[in-house]
């Protein structure tokens, strides 16, 4: 079970409640009373756990588990270990991340202001938001209903937060106008300059960075990642997207609706992401480019031109995903005559 | 225009003196006595606002945008709408950030203590710095006139910072002596111990990190970017160079003057940078090497080996940009080739 | 010699007792007695100073050096300079790394409690700890013996860490348990949620992230590098592993004992890694891989795939070396052709 020093656990629920939470449909009906108080991996799980298998990877995992119940697909449910109670669902992911949710709320919001935050008269904190120690909050700052924001962060001049917000720790906010239910992760660095120079024989020459930063609703953003502001336009990042951590997104990048962006990805300035566009780790792309809708740009790519609407790219320079097997194939046979010859 | 919650305009400047600041020279004398207000992109500017056109890319907002003015090259004068007044510049680009500088100079730095800065009696921090909320301040620590330092940010023992910096907020610094004008944006680390152990069965051997970092004047280094300190020499960034967010900067390295390296450049152990010297995002350098004055590494490229002065290298192994393009193209014939059989 | 703002050094020692903590053994053994106060590079040693060489690169500066003793191997040791007093030593910069260890100790961990320190009265905190300025220690968290904790870092609720680590300034832990002797940079991020999400049209759905971190004993982790707590299972640094700067370790990364990952390495999500395993900087490996023991990832290399224990694998996708040296081989030869041709 999740350690207690750091998780507060809800339920027990019944398979009848985890179905109705979840959109899961039970495979044998007589299972619905069966009260089950707590979720675990395949390999750790009890009898009163619910678990799930999606990764064939892990298709071993699942026939010696000792799990109560779990979340399957219907394929995986004629391989499941005697007696486990089968949830079924086209998204077995997405029905158990449902009924973890159940078990594992997110903690309330308390009310409370840490005697040590330092908040300027005229900034705008919420009497149910939860502020940590040291927290500074500057001149103008708003931020909405309940939300959390953990110790020593700062909200420079000016910044606006939604409801809902759960800031973590050792965060920097500046020039920017965040959504509600926004979730950032320590280390977050969002609004400072982007990177505007003008080349100069002596040193180069800065060029204001006039825009701001624009945060939509339900976005998260992973630890030490960096997001610059607009240098005229503002830098975007739609609502419902996702970011890993160490990402580097530069001022007047666009990121559109429910993209997600994996671990220390990187963005040029000016680059434009339409909706559901999806970076492996890694990936790099370079400035002044439109990704179109629901592209895939793989791990590690780099990327130097557009790619259309639902394409998949991988490599460096990056090229459309048959076209980077056949080169990798090519070089392999090659590779391998050189090895014989 | 900018967001006035976050931005303080100076001005307004008649083009003239636009003129004067940043070299530009007005194709229509007769427009010398207009008065414009504020800078803005070519796709948002108004009558009274002035914009600029470098990258080609933008041509068509150019030819579609109603600013009053816009610094340009020569060539693209002809292309631009009715009434536009046009700054002609050799240098656009730089022409506009010096135009924009007036209109929105740094703020000021306000002398000013906050009485929850924690500065150790033997720091030496003048009357006239800007010192913000919980920065601590250690032991034998000197900073410059007018250094304005961001709320959260430590500076530990015995470190010297000159005058003018601007140290944003969570910023750590270390082990370092820092020049005059420099900016440090938030979640920088600098001076911390280098990556240096000996390979020893049980557990590797740390090697002491002895040395130091010296930034010189005119630096700017980008939000959670990493500046290790050196192991016996120093670790040594040039004046004027320009380092973007979450760069790492292995120990003893040395960065010449004017250097820009683009975000999530990583720069191993003992490589050293001449002046002038360009990495493209995503860089990567192996250590012990060393790169010539001017030379240009691609985003991507993965180096192993020195570069001659004003040499460009490309991919990963970095070869000249040269074999690199025709490296691309032979595989992507081959590949093409295979794809038809 | 190292600058006396930021390291105190302790000595001098004869050559008999440096040999004595390092384990080599002096070429003339007339020359026990001297007396030597300092370490230095090559470069800059002079006749009181103690250096080393271990990498042929800096065979001329050997030559040139005025240093009074060096620690080097059989074969460099006809090369040296004449006065010149050599330790010998099959792992030179091991043993220099014991010697230096010898003048430049860990600073003692003074008994102290910042007064701005903020530490909740249910966590345990050691009187003989060093806890800094604005330190933040939340419910429940535990701290060893003799633990230094850098100003505005946050320990929150439930963490546990063990004897004698040193954490640097503006650190964030969360949900983690850390072993003894452990040392942790300014800026790391270690316990935060990971990346787990299912796809959903609206938004993507958290998957509460019930796992925690667990660090072994004397384990080193680099300037803002970030580790997220697992999913459900725990995410794992193995005793005595080496992490630098920048890096990102997902949810669930088990990685095992004396493993060295370099800058700027990134790993997703359930990667096991065995023990002494190395990654060159900005490699990047995929979610659920397998690597053996003692494997080899060169830098920048791209992973897709398990590596066996010993292999070395290199490229993107990475290839066994050999193989990735032929593939570069033949590009580089047909490339040349096509220039000619």
């Amino acid at each position: 079970m999740p350690d207690p020093r750091f998780f507060d656990r809800a339920g027990p629920f019944t398979l009848d409640a985890l179905c109705g939470m979840s959109g899961a449909k039970l495979l044998s009906p007589e299972d619905r009373t069966r009260v089950f108080s707590d979720v675990a991996p395949l390999e750790t799980a009890g009898p009163t756990d619910v678990s799930f298998l999606e990764n064939r990877k892990y298709i071993d995992a699942f026939m010696g588990s000792r799990a109560g119940a779990a979340f399957v697909d219907e394929n995986a449910a004629e391989r499941a270990p005697p007696g486990m109670a089968l949830l079924v669902s086209v998204e077995p992911y997405k029905a158990y991340a449902l009924a973890a949710q159940a078990f594992y709320p997110n903690p309330d919001v308390v009310a409370r202001r840490a005697p040590s935050a330092i908040i300027n008269p005229t900034a705008v904190v919420p009497d149910d938001c939860e502020i940590g120690p040291n927290v500074v909050v500057e001149r103008g700052a708003r931020l909405g209903r309940r939300c959390h924001v953990g110790p020593n962060t700062v909200v420079a001049a000016g910044v606006e937060i939604g409801d809902d917000c759960r800031i973590g720790s050792n965060v920097t906010l500046s020039h920017c106008l965040i959504g509600s239910r926004v979730v950032l992760h320590p280390g977050v660095r969002i609004g400072q300059d982007g990177f505007g120079f003008a080349p100069n024989p002596k040193a180069p020459i800065k060029v204001p960075q006039l825009g701001r930063v624009l945060i939509g609703d339900d976005v998260d953003i992973g630890a030490n990642t960096t997001i610059d502001r607009g240098s005229g336009h503002d830098t975007v990042i739609g609502a419902g997207s996702i970011i890993d951590n160490l990402v580097q997104i530069g001022h007047n990048v666009v990121v559109g609706r429910c993209c997600i962006l994996a671990g220390q990805v990187g963005i040029s300035g000016s680059t434009r992401l339409d909706d559901f566009v999806m970076i492996g780790g890694q990936g790099g792309l370079a400035g002044h480019l439109h990704i179109g809708r629901g592209a895939r740009i793989a791990a590690k790519s780099g990327l130097m031109r557009d790619v259309p609407a639902g394409e998949t790219v991988c490599g460096s320079p990056a090229v459309p995903l048959t076209d980077f097997m056949r080169q990798t194939a090519v070089l392999q046979r090659l590779a391998k005559k050189k090895g014989r010859s």
